[in-house]
């Protein structure tokens, strides 16, 4: 048993979050201290003077580590595993150095989620710098390809609207049951998804009472769901997809407008979502009630519903923007990574 | 200026409101009794024994009117026009003793609404008692019909739903702008739209922090779309229409996916709109910033943007569902019944 | 008639808002635009590059207002009476040239509410550049001082959380019912009391779902209701203020512990209170239920109630910030001095 | 180390949750499928046809217990101890049948909260029918009584409010820092701390943006406050307490105002505190920030703090109605009673 104890103890996941200041962060702390077997080991930040529960009040009590600035033979020298949690462009000329010093990374940002740079540039109108890691970078949507994550070096976790679009209609382009032309995606998201940096927008009086559409043909994760769906799917897709701000702190909710190729209900798609996701631990197929942002917050599931109207097809897919959709998303590619089960230190279906 | 002043006064219009405990009642009345001409002469419920500002404390020192039963006869001898805020299936009872006694009828319900009662039986599942009056009662969009409205004695008062699909849409339509085929409108809308009556779907630890679909498919102002657009727009269309509950008490976004039947960018569509509601008092056509509810928020504006996305062209349309969708609407039709000019008492445009 | 007619024109009230870009303009904005005699002749700022209508998209089509820069020479030939919405400090240094120019100002900063300069510096941290105009202010609560306010060339409008514990205080104080030590202010508002800068405190998703107290022993407006009460009730008063934050947009409600200086029930504070605010057009005495943020949303009521329990009385006063708490006793203010019935333009008491 | 496992199984603790419909149950559910030893043994509710997962649609795919109806004795085969989450005067009939079975009971009701039958009647106004065991009920509050905790068969387990002005009060009472008159306690409240049936009072569009006090003088929490602060503070005491409701889902915030019996700073009032609480796993003193809901969302944390203000303190202590303030906190009872870590599977502080 004393053996069996130790023996967990060493075999324990060192882990980084570089970035530490923002929301992702707060939400991959709230998890991590709670796995079973992951350690953290290592905060990083521009901000190294405060202690992290000077950043997130929250956390008082329940986290000592000091903040400290970004070295990466450090960094490599206490972590098994970075999660990286800076902007955009940022991210990229963090990465090669922590995989250069052995650190497998694991990317939130959108730095190494489109596999061609040069729709990577057009999108983020910069250049993008690394490109050779942007090659062997994973897509990391573990519901879809947990072999290649659990091998991966480097991983780029799903932006949160792109989760909650690829998810329902992967498995439905693939087995041909819905057209691949005219996929319109109208998403709704809670305001934590903008960020931590306060701005005139996202000021409480703007936001709060106010429900409006953003960014139309704009958003940088229209390729992202175009692209995975053409990976996953086996076809080039076209999407319309449209986001919305939603006066609630969390949640993702994204109606679906499909095409089916088949005629009657829509039990075939049902199948193919079962046989797709039979065995994943948080996706859950609903038909009533409806899926709600609420029945997955502060949760990693996402619920998916599927209706047929006139000629479309009508689909509904929920989720927690910061936890499917970010944080606990990254800890299921962790998990993979590490070689615990997907599920673990997420609550996961059937864990008791 | 005695005389004129009692001209004035005879030349008042005396309004009654019949279903004056809910909702919309409370909304015409802030709005009435700021209205120069409006005398509230009447306030009839099924609960007669309150005064009106125990149901609504808000009202509080506004207006001691007491509630009377309903009484055809002496509701025609004190009123000239009646606001009916009764639920569906009463309302058609109430109207016909209503006009027979010479009082001019807004209908806030959905009872004559849609022109077929076949339709309108098929989604009510209940007969339609009077199709006689069914007949001949206007459908109260007045930035579409002011004429027949102003001649009416009997106004269908729009859908809030169906007000912001139809008065973007219609234009495009009648001008052969966009096709009548597979339009989507997906639509939110705070929780006020349920009504006043409390349920386990609406109790607010439910509703808050939660965003999602229902009805789809299954929602009664789908039809009503349809009817008004192929009235106004001279085509029979195809709707897919989904609802959604956002966690805030007023406004409706909806965004309306169509297909344009003409190249290039969106200035047909904008000439469209600025050709049908150049003198509109409450429609308002904005690019940048989108529509927001909260532009609308408590008034009786619909804000309309639209932009060009792949094969598709995106509108987005803002209002208030208490004001624009129900009782500001209704006191503009009110306004035309009189004679009084479209705005008046309603803040429109260019006021000062 | 004709003659009358004219005369109301002509002696209609030309009105300019400097601050044209905060919160406070805005509300003034709503409430001017349906005000029977105010005209809004000239909007100041220092963004004067862009229409109003861009800065509040509120307000499309409703006003088309041109922004020019602060000139006092300009203002003077334009205005009669100015709205002062800028900042604390900038204010000071805005008063004299302005009065000197002959307008008459209603100051809504704080800088002219302290009537004891040393007391303004050791809140305000810097030095009061005008003690001159201070002197004179007359402190704008139309329901205690109306008469003085009609004379006032300068009127320092007062703040939101004073208003809403000293129109409830200041009979009960004056009659000598309540102790003037130990009284507890305890007070929660809606979040545009913060003003329209964002900030990393009042992001949407700090402040939505959280409830918290602030300023403990620190908040400016603690001197200010103690200076009131001095002045109308005519006893120093020992006060402890803690406000809250509240998620909503706006309101506040205090609720305010007083040791009353006679036993038995409340009857002689509601006599005091019926005695002091009988004919007066915004304030409402509540029993049950008690007063509430939303029965006053949107509108320039102020609701107060009193309860005993045990040796002390219990007041709870509600008012929306920015109407009653701010642009709404404002207009009073400017009814006021310029002649006009106290809540013209305001949905007053018994209006209809 | 199978045996090790299997001794794991047998020695895990078998809850049962009685009431099983309501928000209290729903989240201890969330605790308990996550706890390390405890088993859901039985759900038991009066709605014994539907599975768990068709009430609470959070729980899909997590939990497929169904639903039993309440037999103490197949309870008491089948759980060693029950979470009673029925209504009042329901409870109080289900525990002496509990009890004899030999099960042990946290009661999550008020019935045997107040040891005086004759207070529990006045407030309560109904019969107290189980005197004998009302007795030897312990008042779960595991910060300040933890070995009778351990030792009890009936634990009453605190209500929402009286838990965070009891924790912050009771040092204080105790080490004579304060006077036991004249404390004030105002509190405001989300939501859900209303329980899950709906009402008029709690249906969205009348609480969203709505702030306000309830039940001034007449709320059941304040003798229980009392009655807790006079047996762990050893005087009687003298409570004003104030409920107010915030339009938020969950947390409390209570502000507190007392007399200092010592001259100075808050040092010894701060020490007094760390005296009580330093090894308390839940309990954390706050400076800057001060407490907010936010802080302690969805988490058992109390967060309390204290300042000084005039002739007053002012303390402000936050904590989750949900967790801390009801299902946590039985959780924690459940814990010490099994002989456990009384944080066990609460995420406590120093956890990592």
């Amino acid at each position: 048993m004393v053996a069996g104890h130790e023996e967990s103890m060493t075999s324990a996941l060192r882990v980084a979050i570089i970035g530490a200041s923002g929301y992702t962060s707060l939400e991959l702390l709230r998890w991590l201290l709670r796995h079973p077997q992951a350690q953290i080991a290592m905060l990083v930040s521009r901000k190294p003077e405060q202690p992290i529960s000077e950043i997130f009040p929250e956390l008082l009590g329940r986290i000592e580590l000091p903040i400290t600035p970004f070295e990466p033979a450090a960094i490599a020298g206490q972590a098994d595993l970075v999660f990286l949690c800076v902007p955009h462009a940022t991210a990229m000329s963090y990465v090669p150095p922590l995989l250069a010093a052995g650190v497998r990374v694991i990317d939130l940002s959108a730095d190494y989620r489109l596999k061609d740079a040069g729709v990577y540039e057009s999108w983020y109108r910069h250049a993008h710098s690394d490109r050779e890691n942007l090659i062997h970078a994973v897509y990391g949507l573990p519901d879809l390809c947990a072999a290649e994550i659990a091998a991966a070096k480097l991983v780029a976790n799903p932006g949160c609207y792109p989760t909650s679009a690829i998810l329902p209609l992967a498995p439905l382009i693939k087995a041909g049951l819905i057209g691949p032309q005219d996929i319109i995606v109208n998403s709704g998201s809670g305001i934590s998804g903008a960020g931590r940096n306060p701005s005139a927008q996202h000021h409480f009086p703007e936001r709060n009472e106010a429900f409006e559409a953003y960014s139309i043909g704009a958003h940088r994760h229209a390729p992202e769901m175009a692209q995975a769906l053409a990976a996953f799917g086996g076809r080039a897709v076209d999407i319309v997809f449209v986001p919305h701000l939603v006066p609630m702190d969390r949640g993702i909710l994204s109606t679906i407008y499909v095409k089916p190729t088949v005629a009657g209900p829509v039990d075939r798609a049902l199948q193919a979502w079962r046989a797709a996701y039979g065995q994943s631990p948080f996706v859950r197929i609903r038909s009533s009630p409806l899926p709600s942002t609420k029945y997955v917050l502060n949760t990693n599931y996402i619920d998916m519903a599927i209706c047929s109207y006139g000629r479309r097809w009508v689909i509904t897919s929920a989720l927690d923007n910061m936890v499917k959709g970010a944080a606990g998303q990254a800890i299921e590619n962790m998990n993979l990574m590490a070689g615990y089960p997907q599920g673990m230190g997420l609550d996961a279906k059937g864990q008791k």
